[in-house]
């Protein structure tokens, strides 16, 4: 269900873009340290400016976190404004035994009303259960992720094959039970992107790091997306955020947000069969 | 330096235990619920009566996030309770890439002034070396944990060896860099926590599952202790915080962990050499 309320947003919305709402103090321009809660307009601004291009929005935790109790306030805050018809994804890679992991779950489906979670798989399937449990609710795992270290542990050969792809394999049983998994697939690792849709045909990929991180685009496209050009959504914080430190700044990032929505779309014009996505 | 003051208030105190303070509104004692602030009561009167029988106390982290922003008020408010002398650990199980691990580690090092916290490896060292930056924190990263979801990846066949001894070496190499590693080893797979343990002989572990999930307390020490008896921190939660449910609550939890830690002793005196502990 999950994976039909994703795709029913790409179709109606054309477009595959989530944005992270990394909403970060240091980086914020320089002119909303006047206002009264320089945070929050920055938030407003974007998503004002953005949502009519985008499928999800993605909160970072780590960003609201770190600001102790005002950071959750924001966080409410921040989530009332988004408006219906779009997802929202708690970026959150949870994951704990399992009386812990109904907390957690609680707090990002019961509490904040979140449509869906990043979770790590570290701990195996009891750990991710919790959120699974919430049939309407999606879970991306992490499979293969974007950032330097994923070479430590999730390229390791486990019976022949990467860690990364017995991960995958796994998340395909646990779909099972509810239809509810998602992947977490970094836009760095394009190669491995293409063996991962290959183990989860259908499943919906998060894919971070085309931005800042430098994935290549046109690859990720190519390999990431399902047969329709459907079934993933392409992340972009750093690089839609925090375009322009001017005045302008929500302009900015809303051609920004525009921009990658249509070159991901001729992408997949050129390498999918985007006409499958108007049926089903 | 954070393995050093870990030993130290072993020595001093003579005690291993860790108190996990996963306090759940739901299994409170229900004459707390006519108070102003049960859960804070709650948390105030676990402190009070046990802190003197403990080396650190650990607040899982999702007890307190499922309430909201209230959650976060009450971990502040916790925390002021926590006596000098007793470390405090985030069991926040985070980990993502590093511009938003740094904030991860903000939040629970700056902003909260957490002593330790735990992290996952999944996402390699990138994921874990903000934390590791804090030089006089410590940082215990998963290795093997202690529920049945440990077993989906964790006992992988990594090139003849299973994917948690890779983890524990690559943590002995990454405790190079400032010496504040630490290791989560579940309670629950004595057998492999010895292993683990000729992997990392000094580094000191977090071993929780000897309670609620039936770890072997008299296996669990002569395993996971370093040959003096020492470097080690064996958490029990609902055992201590919810064997009973009436108003002698605190007391009993209070007996609870007094117990636990002359249990914990008297098995340091007949496997290990704590005359050790004496010296160095």
């Amino acid at each position: 269900m999950f994976a039909e309320n994703l795709n029913k947003i790409i179709r109606n919305k054309k477009t595959l873009v989530c944005v992270g709402l990394d909403t970060d103090i240091e980086k914020l321009p320089a002119f909303l340290h006047s206002e009264f809660d320089p945070l929050f307009a920055f938030n407003r601004a974007i998503i004002e400016a953005t949502h009519e291009y985008v499928a999800a929005f993605k909160l970072n935790l780590a960003f609201y976190e770190s600001l102790g109790v005002p950071g959750w306030e924001l966080l409410e805050k921040t989530l009332r404004l988004i408006p219906r018809g779009v997802l929202v994804i708690a970026d959150a890679k949870r994951g704990d035994i399992e009386n812990t992991g109904r907390k957690y779950a609680e707090t990002f489906f019961d509490t904040y009303n979140f449509d869906a979670i990043t979770v790590t798989p570290y701990m195996g399937m009891d750990s991710v259960t919790p959120f699974l449990e919430y049939e309407d609710k999606g879970v991306f795992i992490l499979c293969l992720t974007s950032n330097p270290g994923s070479t430590d542990f999730q390229f390791l050969k486990t019976e022949d094959e990467p860690l990364y792809a017995r991960v995958a394999q796994k998340i395909v049983g646990w779909n099972y039970l509810y239809g509810n998994c998602g992947l977490v697939v970094g836009g760095t690792h394009t190669h491995e992107i293409e063996e991962i849709r290959e183990i989860a045909p259908d499943l919906p990929f998060l894919v971070p790091g085309v931005g800042a991180q430098g994935g290549n685009l046109e690859q990720v496209i190519k390999s990431a997306t399902d047969a329709r050009g459907m079934s993933a959504l392409i992340n972009s914080s750093r690089t839609i955020l925090y375009a322009s430190s001017e005045r302008d700044f929500a302009d900015v990032a809303r051609e920004r947000a525009r921009q990658l929505r249509d070159q991901i779309n001729l992408l997949i014009s050129i390498h999918k069969n985007p006409g499958l996505m108007e049926q089903n």
